[in-house]
């Protein structure tokens, strides 16, 4: 129920699991458009100003509900989407999401909220060009989640469900659903499919052919002091990725 | 698109633009539920805690797009209604609200919303039992607010519509567009429509009739000490309220 709006500019955004890889690439993307000459703007997860005092406030205090959750993510989404990522996308720009709607439509149905209803919630959005879906095993993401991590925060962690009272086992069980969810919307949304358990690098090359296909003989917003542009291939080598190390 | 969900407890609500006299009315409800022996909830608009840091933000750096603060009042009604609303439902007690989600459909579509997508944004609430209207002249109301206050807010008055540069005139075309919203919903919802022009007292007396009629019969929560119910007339004469003034 995302409007198939064509716009100027490009969206292309990337999901998974916590652990799957997806923003080591969307960032190695990034860094590659850029270096390419073409204006890109990049969007976060839960990152606009607006309702942050308000997220700290209901995490630390633990008040939030499957619904109330679901819908202040909605406006901070609705924020980043009105103020940033759509005159962006009206101006010509390549925006390039880390999460998008669909992070929500796997969140908050894995917390019990209502398919449909969270669909309506961000129909106000667009279906981007290009979404990628960082597809990794349960075991693998929690390890790499686990192995990297302090500590596991409650609603990460999902323990507002009540699954288990152990964090790491709950948090595999939200994981679970939350795969569950993403695997749904493969047809749903027409994810592109990459295996997460690969070399970062080959990855990387996998998604960069798909790109350049689809950026091929769109015009969009130059940057600033960029020109003309080179081939995608040519500015940044897959080989120097090797060894990269995650922002 | 809201539920047709019967429940133990009783919800009844009040609406109207601001200045319509609802907020009169149903408080001298509640006082003479209350004395009757009713268990008795009441919520008013935009009053959760939840949200509370993040309005003021939004409100004193105008940050909200019609989106946004339709989708964060959303947050606040949804925090009180799962946390407060049904649950006083389900245990069997009388829930007054003033305002409810169709001041959400009044307002968020005078300021350019989607009527069905703000309808299905708060579909997870019921259907009140009771939707009482106030219905006022543009002018009437205006001059209530106007010569109450001391000042207009900058949203109150849908400056953010960018209507007029004049607050009061904006004011008057903002709240026309929501009464225009109000009357379409009058046979949507089955909104009982008091005239808000006649006296206080008449008025009450109008609703207290159908009040009482609609609780005959019907077995709540008592309020802790009071048995057993005298009638509903008796309680508080509605010659007592002649000359009360607003809270």
């Amino acid at each position: 129920m995302l409007a198939n709006t064509d716009t100027k500019g490009r969206l292309i955004i990337v999901e998974g699991i916590d652990g799957s890889g997806k923003s080591t690439q969307i960032d190695l993307l990034q860094k590659s458009l850029h270096s390419e000459g073409y204006s890109v703007y990049f969007s976060e997860w839960n990152s606009s100003d607006l309702v942050k005092s308000t997220t700290r406030l209901g995490k630390s205090e633990k008040m939030f509900t499957p619904t109330t959750f679901s819908l202040l993510q909605a406006t901070d989404f609705a924020a980043r989407w009105e103020n940033f990522i759509y005159p962006m996308l009206k101006a010509g720009v390549v925006v390039l999401a880390d999460r998008y709607a669909y992070t929500a439509f796997a969140r908050d149905v894995a917390r019990g909220v209502d398919r449909d209803w969270v669909r309506n919630l961000y129909s106000f959005a667009i279906q981007p060009q290009l979404a990628f879906y960082f597809q990794v095993p349960l075991d693998v993401a929690v390890e790499r989640i686990l192995s990297g991590r302090a500590k596991l925060k409650y609603y990460e962690a999902g323990m507002d469900l009540g699954l288990s009272d152990n964090k790491i086992t709950s948090f595999r069980l939200f994981q679970q659903r939350i795969i569950n969810e993403y695997e749904l919307m493969i047809d749903e949304f027409g994810f592109i499919v990459v295996d997460g358990t690969q070399p970062v690098e080959v990855q990387q090359a996998q998604m960069r052919v798909i790109v350049k296909k689809a950026l091929e003989g769109w015009k969009g917003l130059p940057a600033p002091g960029y020109h003309p542009r080179l081939s995608l291939s040519k500015t940044l080598p897959i080989e120097a990725i090797k060894g990269g190390k995650k922002k």
